[in-house]
């Protein structure tokens, strides 16, 4: 078991109703309020305006950042930056899904960058030392970026999707209802973002961090059990609950404390294919997950012990011929992608070989995969795509 | 699922060696430090030492308060308040176990008790407002002091032992390698500690919160796996880091998010018995814990469905008779605590029915286990302490 520390200064209230601690969770960082959200979607479910009643009547002066992309773009971060300092905000208020808490922590870091250029702070190796608050609104179980530092913005001029930590919510209210009307589509997509989240970090060569093992097959069948009954009952509570709950933990990093680095390497594939064609971020890392397993299972067969254990665990699958279960737990999450309703293969997407070459490039940038949980090629990479054609 | 609020702001350096954080985690506090230890074991394993280097070589201004009660006794708080007044103290630093940093939170908050009678305030329904910075070392898996707000204060004099929340240490460092030298004994009561945390949650009317119930299986099972382990052989690090770990997370209240309050009837009833005989906490836990179980699950056939998903998912026993499996589960429970060199019964410690009516009268004071997972009556408590005789 490794070093860590545990650091997630995140309050999460979670429930029905919890909306009711909104103005309790602004006030004591000011009146002055970015409110940034998405393409519209919290004004259908008339979360829009129980937010600017509670604003309105709290005496906030609010400024409004409205249609944040799904990837969200570095061009929405500029634009959130220069609100803020125009408008002196105290804080940021971000309601929806992970896209527009990434791009609010970016911002939030962004008012505080000396620079000019703020793409340069999204690839900069410095930390951020300094941002405004940020309380959000959670509308959307899959990011887990209201429990956690980091957010993920792109640059479509340079096709470039880059995660970094910038700062956590001070406070993230987390009501499942506001994701009852979320599409079968975008359900499935989180909750396969959720499940990759877990399993880039399952599978480590760290195997006596009982807890985060633990945790990662409780989230894991979680998701098993509860996104079926959310597909099929989309106002099923306690389905839409456990999904949320799931969320927040999934991408929190406490499923990684102990266990040694594994480079994440669907996310670090996927954020290429999302780069170069602004397709669901879900969506790509479940069609890249089984092909990067059999993928590695193949060319490293050291690591059977642990798919075994996946399939064992998390399938309830059993057998003697240990490679036939590795695999079966593979199949068994595929399949289970596939009965979820989402688009399997690159192909399905309109995804053909031109960018291949280029992406894996990118995604191994600075050899990053080299020290993946199986070290991974630019030539891996490539036929992995091709796999998912 | 039920609504919850997530609020530990508690930074947990884990691991080897993580006192090098020891001066960073001071510092931002002042330079006045009362340092707060027990019985002197932290000076037998060197800790002390390493403490006094550290703070020595910061310049911090250092006050000392030793010899804290293993249950610790509300003249130690007293003491310490005084100590922190007199000499301006900045940040308490508790190096020990539970019991240490139950006091030092208990100083802490005591500090800005605006009464005379520092035991009003432990038995005040008024929550904290104010406290000194604490942080503090852990050198024993137990309590999961080192990751909750609350502390739990004994009145030898009422012969009343209460638990209340006093404030959340800053910085836990959590160093598995300290506890190499906890003795079998205390390392088997604290492990029975751990497991209680969690079965006070996991026995609960809640069935659909798949977080909470997993994590608190997880635990339950790296208990069982490690503990022997760690008794076999003391400084196994793998073990005692998971022991560690899992005391963090138990009573951290996490194993509880979405589940409907239980009473924690076996704490209710422990506490009585370590208030009149000062008796190791977690073995009295050990002791009534399956004879509780027992006793609902006679008293209650309804929750047979919660203890047979116990024997089966903690256990990993199976059978068609869920009566007969359900008894299993909870045999295995307390074969395992005999296992583990824990004197099992009352008699065994000197311990006779002189004071059942009494005790049973405290531990169900209010009325409080009549809302319990399975409602007790004060003849209930009774007839389960002679069940442990």
């Amino acid at each position: 078991m490794l070093n860590y520390t545990h650091d997630i200064p995140t309050v999460i209230h979670f429930g029905k109703g919890q909306i009711s601690r909104l103005d309790e969770s602004l006030r004591p960082y000011g009146k002055r309020v970015l409110l940034a959200y998405g393409g519209g979607s919290i004004k259908k479910i008339g979360l829009y305006d129980e937010v600017m009643e509670i604003l309105n009547k709290g005496g906030y002066i609010v400024t409004e950042l409205a249609g944040i992309e799904p990837n969200p773009r570095i061009e929405s971060v500029e634009k959130g930056v220069e609100l803020c300092k125009q408008n002196g905000v105290d804080v940021i208020l971000a309601v929806g899904g992970g896209s527009t808490i990434d791009c609010a922590k970016a911002i939030a870091a962004g008012v505080y960058w000396e620079g000019d250029d703020l793409w340069e702070m999204v690839t900069s190796k410095h930390g951020t030392l300094k941002a405004l608050p940020l309380v959000d609104i959670l509308t959307l179980s899959a990011t887990g970026s209201e429990y956690d530092g980091g957010g993920v913005i792109s640059n479509m001029k340079t096709n470039q999707k880059i995660g970094k930590s910038f700062t956590f919510p001070a406070v993230s209210i987390c009501d499942p209802t506001y994701t009852f009307s979320v599409s079968k589509y975008q359900t499935a997509a989180g909750s396969a973002d959720i499940m990759s989240h877990i399993l880039e970090n399952y599978f480590s060569r760290t195997d006596d961090s009982d807890l985060a093992d633990g945790i990662s097959e409780t989230v894991l069948k979680s998701v098993i059990r509860n996104l079926p009954i959310a597909l099929k009952e989309p106002d099923n509570y306690s389905a839409r609950a456990n999904l949320m709950a799931d969320s927040s933990i999934a991408c929190s990093g406490i499923p990684a404390y102990g266990k040694q680095g594994t480079g994440w390497s669907c996310h670090a594939m996927e954020h290429q294919l999302s780069a170069y064609y602004d397709i669901t971020h879900g969506v790509g890392l479940a069609i890249l997950t089984p092909r990067w397993m059999r993928y590695i299972l193949r060319k490293d067969p050291s690591c059977t012990g642990r798919f075994v254990r996946f399939a064992r665990n998390v399938w309830g699958l059993d057998g003697e011929d240990e490679q036939a279960l590795a695999m079966a737990g593979i199949d068994a999450l595929e399949a289970f992608f596939t009965e979820s309703g989402i688009p399997m293969t690159l192909t399905a997407l309109g995804i053909g070989t031109e960018h291949f070459e280029d992406m894996a490039n990118q995604a191994n940038g600075g050899g990053r995969l080299s020290n993946a949980y199986v070290s991974l090629t630019c030539e891996d990479v490539v036929a992995i795509f091709h796999d998912c054609l």
